[in-house]
């Protein structure tokens, strides 16, 4: 099959090992779009090795049409249209995947529009939902607003009744995300979001791929009982952390990442996207978010697009060209 | 009645205002023994203010006798052997205090023994079981393991099959501790716990007082999913964290306090221990450590001597001399 290597961090796309037949639980998926993620950018990089045992390739999600099955199988067919959460191997013509890491896509949606859903819709349903264990009213801090996660959060927000505020980089990313139900935003630009969010009422959780001095001014925004979810550290590994407000406010640091769970792990949280967002998909409530798409054999361009993070939502790669 | 006052950072029993009679929920009880904590060491310091509304005067747990009841009490009468979780005044002759804040003191149990519960035990309950939701047979670190605090929670951790690690002042307390159920143990004074506890095998909940350095060393020896129950800065109130060890190994830093908890929130942690903790102390599996009393009219020389961090569990003053 073909898939992308990294070359002197380029993506090229060319001649690759076939894939073993689908052995127990597995499904090998004819790949036609794949999402970019920018842990995909990591990874070329380096900074970001694939956990133990999955794909060398790049490539977090993909939407396609169920190729061949293990013989332990129990939700899917051949044929089936399916997306797809992965630890890896997604920029290719096929993967194999755990069939607990898949769903067939929502019913009246594209294969195209549902390879957008995997990651986004996972990992803010994880942090928000699991992790944080949001309750209904209460009030979220969205950094990263306008990003893939941030404009799946922003819509999760809005349709289970929290409020939601969030950061971004440009004037234009917050009309963005007030379009999609943000209910106030801040220009990261313009300094600390502090006072803005203090405005604004405060935040029970805060969704953070920042980190850095952003914990601290987190801190400082969070009410009682306040959870914030690490889920990167753009602005820094090291920290300082205000432990007299952490234990007064009864504040919690919750890091979390979704890549190096198990396929179990995995599962779990796309069997809570297909009973709580799966509806809302399919009756119109909530959209993924497209920016741009590429052809596989452009991944280079596309990468670099993804890097100069000007996106509002996802960007994807069109494989079979389904 | 008679209470302490704080004068010149002396502890001194004299007349105080009567309390007035217990209104709505509360009961009012006739101070038999009261439990002496190092928030109350703060507090006389001026560094730990009681929360709006509650007493002035120092004492966070006692144990007594019902004297009279609010009108809508529904669980108590005039007479029943108590002992209470306070927000503040149980250096007192009485004490009015919320009725879901107490409990029947275990049956086979004295009054003075009963005072040594409250605090202690809905502390170690509260942390390890309700914050850090340990399941069984995870592993826990126990800072200041010989503590009234550290004392209760070995002994919960022996009894609900959690292997526990706990770091000490001396080679003395580790062999308390161990007697009590502890493990395996550090002296603090021979430097960083970090190898000894990673050669026990690592853990997955750290109960922490202490802060400061402690927590990057914390993150050292946790597991995949490993919890810090931070409850108290004695080492320092800014700390640095690792944030992508934090993410990576999905850590949690847990901010955690009892005392400014509502009644309701007090309330609930007593009766988890009515449930699980009770029936434990009533067949003697497990027991309020005592390790020396006096009486209140002495507590200026009690908080001397808890200060001077030699004590093995609980310090009690009597007060009514029950």
């Amino acid at each position: 099959m073909y898939a992308i290597a990294v070359k002197d961090s380029h993506l090229h796309w060319c001649e690759h090992n076939d894939l073993p037949s689908p052995g127990g639980s597995e499904i090998l998926i004819d790949v036609a779009w794949a999402g970019m993620n920018r842990a995909d950018v990591l990874q070329r990089d380096g900074g970001y090795p694939p956990p133990k045992g999955a794909s060398e390739i790049l490539g977090l999600e993909v939407s396609g049409v169920v190729a061949s099955i293990g013989p332990a199988v129990e939700r899917f067919r051949v044929g089936d249209q399916v997306c797809a959460l992965l630890a890896g191997g997604g920029y290719a013509e096929q993967v194999l995947v755990n069939e607990a890491q898949a769903l067939r896509i929502p019913q009246g949606m594209t294969l195209r529009d549902a390879a957008a859903l995997p990651e986004v819709f996972a990992t803010a349903w994880l942090n928000l939902f699991m992790e944080a264990d949001l309750r209904e009213g209460e009030r979220v801090l969205l950094h990263a607003g306008a990003s893939g996660v941030g404009t799946a959060a922003i819509q999760l927000c809005r349709a289970f009744n929290n409020p939601c505020f969030v950061t971004v980089g440009s004037q234009d990313k917050i009309e963005a995300c007030q379009s999609l139900g943000a209910d106030g935003g801040w220009n990261r630009h313009d300094g600390s979001f502090v006072e803005a969010v203090q405005n604004w009422g405060g935040v029970d959780v805060v969704l953070d791929p920042v980190a850095g001095e952003y914990i601290e001014w987190n801190q400082q925004v969070l009410n009682l009982d306040g959870r914030i979810i690490l889920i990167g550290f753009m602005g820094g590994r090291e920290t300082s952390v205000d432990l007299a407000r952490m234990l007064m406010k009864r504040q919690r640091l919750i890091g979390s990442t979704l890549r190096s769970r198990s396929p179990a792990g995995k599962g779990s949280v796309m069997d809570a996207l297909y009973a709580h967002v799966w509806p809302l998909l399919e009756n119109g409530r909530i959209k993924p978010l497209i920016d741009r798409t590429f052809s596989i054999q452009e991944a280079d361009e596309a990468m670099r697009y993804l890097e100069e993070n000007t996106s509002t939502g996802k960007v994807l790669m069109g494989v079979s060209g389904a």
